[in-house]
């Protein structure tokens, strides 16, 4: 299996689709069936306490399942998020950025399943864990 | 069963301890082991295609199993979420808040689990479904 | 929306597609998007300690997912469990039979999403909730 | 971290607790935070069309992450399941004995979290995936 897209090649998707959010992500690394993305923590990322919010790690585990299947498939694929399952092992480090690890389980031609761990930056033991799945609307 | 936390004590509670998303919630119902939540739904809430974002919706599940807990044991606690699972269903409206009901399955010394259904207002059929787990934390 | 299998067909499809656990299973009842499905629950069943294992529980919940979309959809249909969320509350009462309380949350052309409750028989509150996806392969 | 079982004390174990299952799951390799553990399929595991049955799948997972646990906390615990997510990815093999590769992502004293990649023996790709935390009681 081959990439039909490049780091920078994501890269670029992510600031011209996701606007809003492309400055919080950013892809450090692609493989076939993986892919390693960062989200950059600031002080709308974070809950009383100083802890990364919930709804932060789930959107680096979408946006990781997503990027990593476009990969796969190329830029054109619209994918839609039809299953998501986390568990929430660890407090994240205050202030520190997240790194999700993601691998294809599999990439069908409806439904690609991944999994993900998220760490903060610096720590060995994973904060989060999640599983994905994405439909894929057939060709027309 | 009774309630230990008010409507207004818990949209108070919302206010004071989550500043940063405190308007984009309103608890609408509150009764023993069930609640209702609206999430007003502004542009930085929204993916490209009008369509709410899933962070959003994740956010939205998750104060709500946190709040229908907090109104049956009070203020104090610190719950943590565990684990969540959601099926993404239907697209949301563009431009529709969004509603969720709540409904605590269990309400154990250790563990909470949540089941939550989120519609869009005015529809009937829901647009997502999530099941939380919090953690209670022994008291000290 | 209208049911395409009545009760009585609904219990013979298992009998006739599902010898070595139609003993196991019985239709209680059946409704558009909904359908209430006993195991009887005996030795083979159990766990040290006299409760009911995991895996009987997740097969009523698979099997009760099955055949409320059956009911909507007819018997012909080859109907695949693609995803599974379930949450263990309670123990299950010793020697008592379970009661699975089933809705469809969705009956797409692609994918059935239905949630399941499961009760010891005699018991108000449930013992186990499951999410299941079912995915439903193009017809030829 | 250390092992407090060795392989041999954990197959012993199995057949020792778990009796009416202990033919059915044999320990072929265990290590800190890691198991594998292979489920031997007979006719009784299998579903119409010589498929595995979910709940036989369900099993390997639950008796995977029990296990894995048991190894490093001892035997003396009462570990309960909590919460499953599985993923059903392809169709096992059919007549093939199915091998779990289980790893503990959190071990905590409250609460473990596992997760499974399930293969049919001799194929590369795994044909189910599971998550699962189990709740340790507190010692009294």
């Amino acid at each position: 299996m081959q990439l039909k897209m490049t780091l920078d090649e994501l890269n670029d998707f992510l600031d011209a689709q996701f606007e809003q959010v492309a400055d919080d992500f950013e892809v450090l690394d692609v493989a076939p069936m993986r892919a390693t993305i960062r989200a950059n923590i600031g002080d709308k990322h974070l809950r009383p306490g100083g802890t990364v919010s919930g709804p932060t790690m789930f959107a680096l585990a979408d946006v990781s399942v997503y990027l990593a299947t476009l990969a796969m498939i190329g830029p054109k694929a619209l994918a839609v998020t039809t299953n998501i399952s986390m568990d929430f092992m660890r407090k994240p480090a205050a202030g520190a950025n997240l790194r999700a690890e993601t691998r294809l389980l599999k990439l069908g031609k409806m439904l690609v399943v991944g999994d993900v761990l998220i760490f903060s930056e610096g720590e060995d033991e994973p904060v989060a864990r999640a599983s994905m799945t994405y439909s894929i609307p057939p060709a027309r």
